[in-house]
């Protein structure tokens, strides 16, 4: 059984319309419409020009799709496989103007959700050798949350919260109005629903102490020296789950999951990894 | 006069309340909900984390107002401005959980974008001893090109088309189908609109000479050398906008500026720029 | 503080300009149109014609506003009051063909989230002796999930899940397909996020040893017999949240809350529900 | 000739799409997909779980081929018609995945709608010797008007006006700004398209008398007793449509319609019918 | 009283901001946006070019609103009056940029509109000496009925049916199939809702005759003669709304109208109007 | 290779799925549904009823298509050819309820854009003795501007700017905001991406000279007569292209070619133009 999750085909067909109707703007593909005959056909292979984790093939391929139903597309490489320079991910067939027309939009979701699954597969290579998962954050770009995160997943990461009504995460502004840590657990389970975890932020171990006290389901431990996350997990002992974040890159993120803790969360893998250059090499009928 | 372009309400409307139905999901904000009473308020100020150029400062105060329209939201430093860090952006005003609850949404636009803006800056000073401008590309985020755009021109750089539909930009495929360059510039032309422009992709001197005898109004002058790119704008010979694109990077940027190009186009400032650390700090009351 | 949800403002005005539309449709309320001139004023009283829980006056206020926002609406009696027949829920003032065209789609909203409200609170008030609480289920109306189950938080219950996506609820087909609970439960755990919740349904006491090894945060004990539950209550001793369902009717929902159980489910609340009687008493001027 | 009207695909599609999301939310079935894996087909039967009449299989068919178009859905018993306790009503096949993410939606809209279609079918039997008609009213659930109104007619009754646009109905407060119910007819007539009938509601003998000299199309009696009504019947006498509303239940439908009048509308039939029982048998396989 | 439809705020909304994301694209209004100060204003005023009737003005002042509440739109010559060439319709005051954005969208919905309302009330003048009154058809343009309509209203014709849900019309087609026009209107009136009017298109003085037997509310009279309509007039002898269509021009339709028809149906009011020539004189400050 | 633009599949769905749902309401085609059984078939043919120039035929068939996906639908004469009173524009087959249903609104986008086709196609007649083009405006109907301009080219005409976004059109208001012609043209040229041209609007030969020294991409000569644009074209000189608009009819249209302009605005070609007359005639079976 694969742990990707499934990208529902409605939510896609819509995400998928946008991208294209603010490509195509009011007027479509002019330069295809004006110098490629309407039977002419060309078909090409969408290739990896940078190694890296692929993500959003099957949106990619709604995409060739939206434009025309007729276009065939074959996947050479799913989402998740790791891919070298020069690698196929998909071969595309059929009417040349709805390949030139729709080329950009489908690279520019597998690029960006590609760029977030390299980013994340890189982390979490890094910890492999450890019991703590890569997690994301809500620090998404608008409007493509889901995609995001599902390209998290791709990566080999977990998924943190999806927004701020299916989990309860308690801060600082939070506690200190609810008035204590306890009285804010409280006041979440009393509020939730029995299938709605409650964590808690902590940035001190005196915090965290008092944050036990209330039995979270788990705790984000914040901007913690490796030190101080271990002296955590030690206090957590395993009756939460602990979360590390801050602070976290490459060259930490090993240290960081050493300490023990269960999940890592970064907002750096889907705010700001780089896209992987994917490309489409066009031929003729 | 300010050569920012203006971000028209109805289009930020629409992708503020995306935004914020994303993250609100199918039950709200329910840690502040259960935990921060309907009447508390709260202020608090963006800041920057890191030094920057700020992009989306409307959106972000478009999506507090969104959740409720009595937040007061005071700018301290409007989009294009550079800032260090820990410099405010805005002061904001208002409900506790309305504060809360839009923080997350509010600081992904203004990180995006101020992350776009700040990476063209940077571009944008490395070139500013030349006559090149920075633009960028069609590669974008999908539902999100206007926008990014925006923050293009905060950064001080300027902009390429905008889809498919608002130029001609004939590519290596076009013209083999076309029959030749003449012919695909002259097809184009004839089926575009007096005020469209039409560009021409090249590799070679070669294919520059064959092109510029059809008038372009524009010439992409695609993975050139420096050297090439010198003998190219001589080629041209101020007949036709010389942009150039292809192996753009902050190293490479100055020496390609200096061959005289007259644009330098980069898909990396939208796609792979990192976000900008943009934080708010809450206070109670 | 409240223990009741909020209703972010973008869903509800979704929701209502949906439903005025529907009534509006293309030439708007002809009568008043025809019968009432343009500068004419009413006022009036929503109440409750028959005894019962309110949900919904913010629904309602929004639904006056979306038709003009110059109406005034005072509200006597908020979200989550008990009221007695006659007994006055808001006060509006306005122009009449407004107060007269918005009327009916304000009603709808009303009667139908209060009848939900109150059919919550009677099973509510049957269980008041007990540590159980009553929770709703995805049997909701479609399009209106997200209200009813603010009308279910109204009439003093618990929220199940919002959809599928937000917590786990493993049943009988999943087990099957899965190999047996263990491994579906550990599949759930490997593919969920931390902060999701997983629920496993049983029908014997056979099932329900099986699921407890496994560790679930909840189970579903469905259709047993109070005796059943009530072993089964010993069974799980705390480990897990006992949810019953099955068979709740005002009847038997005080005998299966008295076997222990923590939640009680009940799809009855949201799908069949009568609505309750509110009506407008309009006086011109 | 069946006098069932059509869903228009449009509209179907538009709902079941806005309830699948609604369900799905951002991250789809994940209990499904965590334990099924993509290749595992299913099958299964709706049947009916207690006796009732049958409203909402398109939809239902409409919500499996919404996730995938490749789901086979037989109908075995179609909209309009009655079944016993445990009677299938359509058979389904397709991926395993696909039918549980789908189940609980499909059932939605057919218990929901059934429910209207068997309440509506137990007062059409009860008034089935006499010439009265059962219709509907607009105190429907909002967003699903047209849905409602469709299973109405299944259930063998007649539509009321879709909404404030289609047909005049003018009530007291009309008639008090009118000038009277002669003026308010009038203005009616003068502005209302000469397809659009004017329909009066009156209380009293006196009141129909004023009305039926200016010759309304049909006249609502509203909270009249039997022997009221059937005075009322007699004074119309065949020039106006007569339709009895207020205190209808099961108890007094029978009396009402024995009075002679032609049509007796229900909004409980809409607001307030329980959901018919409906389930799912799947098999693996 | 007025005879003016109400347009519904909700639905002007919609298709002002449709109107303004066509005209404002991706990028807004570059022009204004390069040239004009933020802080420019403007004033103007909104003119009729040539004599006409007035249609639109609650448009175009939302479609100014919609780009800036804070522009001030007086009215000086409201929907259905009469005007001069050189008539001021509507003075305006804002900011310049705003102004010159929304100008050609404000324009576009006057010019249209009242180009419907001069044509109708062209019409409405030539049989203003008989009781004939001119209406509409669904010959209308795409996405605009309900704003043509209301048009149609203004220059002082009436209203035929909105779409094909809200009356029945039955024609050849019809009748062969339902197997001669007695059954048909039979059938019409067993389906259709008691509120919804019932009319028949007749070619033939033979057809009418059989369609009369059936008691129709209405009779559409296609393509008959004024001979042939007087004729057609007494046989339906009040019994039924004469209708008459087809050949209805300026030149026609006085001696149409002098045939003793109710209504007299155009379809070239709203297909085929020319736009009423209006324009914008702006004053800078 | 043919001039015609695509229209864009997303583009078509969505307009024709808004036009379908204005006409078929809450209710769909309730006369076709209680006359016409759900097995009837028919058949028929759409024709010209007058001469013109067709366009619209990809909507008219998606039309029906959206309906039901399996109706028949062949082109018999595509968009841009000339017919006589009777052609044959497309014969379609499938249920006679589809048939019947989707009718109006696939003539009604026939029979405007059609319409607009023939306006155009009559102008650019009696211009082709010359290198003058027709093109058009963007007083266009509110909602249909790409399908309208599609039209325009259907008509052998050309478009202009689409939007206010991609293209710069400098006028009187500009020029005296921004300090003078030269300063505007330099503004928009700094603003503006460099594929955007820009064009300036002058009344007189005095503002023509001032204009050209700035260099614009092209110039408007407003409201000019023969002569003067004789003389404007004479400074122009080739430098830009020479654009005349105000005052063109059928009558005027051919004098002002003759004066050497490459381009005539008009904006009555889809304003005014009135709609093409075509009919369908359907037999069953």
């Amino acid at each position: 059984m694969t742990e990707l999750p499934v990208l529902p085909r409605l939510l896609v067909d819509d995400v998928v319309a946008a991208a294209l109707k603010e490509d195509l703007g009011r007027a479509g593909d002019i330069t295809s419409d004006a110098t490629i005959p309407a039977e002419a056909r060309a078909s090409g292979t969408i290739a990896a020009r940078t190694p890296g984790v692929i993500a959003g093939v099957p949106l990619a391929a709604a995409t060739f799709r939206a434009v025309d139903p007729a276009v065939r597309f074959v996947v050479e490489c799913g989402d998740g496989a790791a891919v070298g320079a020069g690698d196929g991910i998909a071969r595309i067939d059929g009417p040349a103007r709805t390949i030139l027309a729709a080329e950009r939009v489908a690279l520019n979701f597998l690029g960006h959700l590609s760029g977030i699954a390299t980013a994340t597969r890189d982390l979490v290579e890094r910890v492999a050798h450890t019991g703590a998962r890569i997690c994301d954050t809500r620090k998404t770009t608008p409007g493509l949350r889901a995609l995001e995160k599902y390209a998290v997943r791709c990566g080999g990461g977990a998924n943190h919260r999806f927004g701020l009504d299916d989990a309860v995460l308690i801060k600082d502004n939070h506690i200190a109005v609810a008035g204590g840590v306890a009285a804010a657990i409280e006041a979440a389970r009393a509020f939730a629903g029995h299938l709605v975890k409650v964590e808690v932020e902590v940035d001190t171990l005196e915090q965290l102490h008092a944050a036990m006290a209330a039995e979270p389901d788990a705790v984000l431990l914040d901007n913690m020296t490796p030190d101080t996350l271990r002296a955590a997990v030690a206090i957590i002992d395993g009756r939460a789950i602990a979360e590390a974040s801050g602070n976290v890159t490459r060259e930490t993120v090993a240290a960081i999951a050493e300490t023990g803790v269960d999940r890592i969360s970064s907002g750096w893998i889907t705010h700001s990894a780089p896209s992987l250059d994917v490309g489409l090499d066009v031929a003729a009928g």
